[in-house]
């Protein structure tokens, strides 16, 4: 019998939720903003509150006994095996290591008499998963997950598998370097791809383009609102703008020369890109290719793939649901 | 009972022969100069004259009936799956799929009596897993080996077991690109770690310093024959050359760019580091470490380690012979 999930998504600014189905995927989903003003127990009662109200409404329709558990995708740096999540830039209070996944089980238990298995994950992890089992990556039995945005982020999977690495951290392709002696640093490394094209670092590069620039992309890169975004760019390189045509081009091959080393390194040689970057599709895609066909050897050009991710913000709700699918039988839903 | 195995190191030059005890390690070897002057075929009857001859000697002490098998490191693309070998760049003749496996199999049936299971891997890969059954990285569940000589390769062990990827070709890491916009072109790619500190290049790279250069060194420089050799460089830098000890700072600091990449993308922290020029030992590991450590996040830092491989030029047969211990049971020596 198909099992039925929760997916968590835990971000800085907002929590997501969804009752996801195995075969159906989400059948409904909430989504509020997240309360991290009393540290990480506020956010672990009001992570139980949400999963609760979902799972009140879920078991009207659902059989409780295939309820498969409680997936919980979060930033930072998490410990799968033990549970805890530690460096979350984006949640206040909370550089200590934290056992989020047992607190929120405890509260679920204790406040809400929902007894059910978490699980807890990295949250770039979870959206790898979520592609693989629901979205771009279904086709592939190995690829990885590049996601730009703001941050470059990625997630490995292997033989259908997370690949989390010894300590859990693997998948950091925005940290891979590919210009050891360039000018750009960030977060204290050289030539890393997240600093060569993050998103403000997209936006500098075409306004640095000045004498070139239209009119139009001229006056954003000065705007104090509504500023130059890879929106507009993607927009002016659609009607054919030299500048923005070069921008994407750029940040294509940056990111195949990337792609490239995971080729060389893994062997892998699928690459699933989503993020809200990769929007512009085609435009990053295409020199992405051709990159990543200059950088690596003819031997291994055979199978050489990369296509968009399916699942938008989506990912990690799924991602984290479907790990609860494949960690075994349904967990029963009360004691 | 511990079985015995033969491993088997096909290089262009030579091929090595040894008889493995699982517990003993190396109990006798041979080497002979590798005929290519027929063919692939040719190679199979060299390598299959030699096993027996081993084979036969190995019997008059040890049980045959606890041989395990014969392990086969070759050079270039191996599809260890179907056991065939293809691109040996150092082996003429040998540009199309050839299957070694099976030829090697049968002829050792046919030709010797001797009925065998053959495992074929690709030579880095045996090397690596030779290094962690019996070498430098027996201490460590995830590693990598980078051996530098003439050029940059390596295998990967996660979990124990050899990670072969998707297609077999993993661990490439001296064609990962560091210096996407640099000048060095090498093998077609450009910037990659093998073009930048490849046996040659470490030789250019301190002859191109010329206005620094001890008169001893500017000699060797120019000689056509004894010329400059690592090995010149190492005793310099021991001797406190400046130019011979700046030459390693900046072989180890590109090393360490590289090892960070490996740490960012698979969550690798353990490296095993063999090769010709990793006999330079802490003239290269000590810079290499330092620049790991400035190249990764601190979230990353906990666990880092540099050692020195243990098994020199012989990780090939230890790791070929090895894979056959790996393989399960022993195989039945003759029908």
């Amino acid at each position: 019998m198909p099992s039925w999930a929760l997916g968590i998504d835990l971000g800085g600014t907002n929590i997501k939720i969804a009752v996801v189905g195995e075969l159906e995927g989400i059948l409904f989903e909430d989504t509020q903003p997240t309360d991290t003003s009393a540290g990480p127990e506020g956010v672990v009662r009001q992570l139980a509150f949400m999963a609760d109200a979902c799972y009140q409404r879920a078991v009207e329709t659902l059989d409780a006994d295939l309820f498969a558990g409680v997936g919980l995708g979060a930033p930072g740096a998490v410990d799968a095996a033990r549970g805890t999540l530690s460096c979350a830039p984006n949640l206040p209070g909370w550089q200590q290591r934290y056992a989020l996944r047992d607190q929120l089980r405890l509260r679920l238990e204790q406040a809400h008499g929902i007894k059910t298995s978490v699980i807890l994950e990295n949250d770039a992890n979870a959206a790898a998963y979520g592609e693989a089992i629901f979205g771009g990556g279904n086709a592939f039995r190995d690829f990885m997950l590049v996601t730009l945005g703001t941050g470059v982020g990625g997630g490995i999977i292997l033989d259908r598998k997370l690949y989390r690495g010894p300590s859990g951290t693997a998948g950091e392709i925005g940290f891979m370097i590919i210009d050891f002696e360039g000018e750009n640093v960030h977060a204290g490394v050289r030539g890393t791809i997240e600093g060569l094209i993050g998103k403000e670092r997209i936006v500098e590069m075409a306004c640095s383009q000045k004498p070139d620039l239209s009119p139009r992309l001229m006056e954003l890169c000065h705007r104090d609102t509504d500023r130059l975004s890879p929106r507009h760019l993607e927009q002016a390189a659609k009607e054919g703008d030299a500048v923005a045509l070069r921008t994407w081009e750029r940040i294509g091959s940056i990111l195949g020369v990337g792609l490239a080393n995971v080729t060389a390194l893994m062997d892998i040689r699928k690459f699933v890109i989503g993020g809200g970057i990769a929007a512009a599709g085609e435009l990053i895609f295409k020199p992405a290719m051709m990159q990543l066909h200059r950088s690596t050897l003819p031997s291994m050009h055979e199978g050489l793939e990369i296509v968009p991710a399916r699942l938008g913000n989506k990912a990690g709700i799924y991602g984290a649901a479907a790990l609860c699918f494949a960690s075994g039988k349904p967990v029963a839903s009360d004691a």
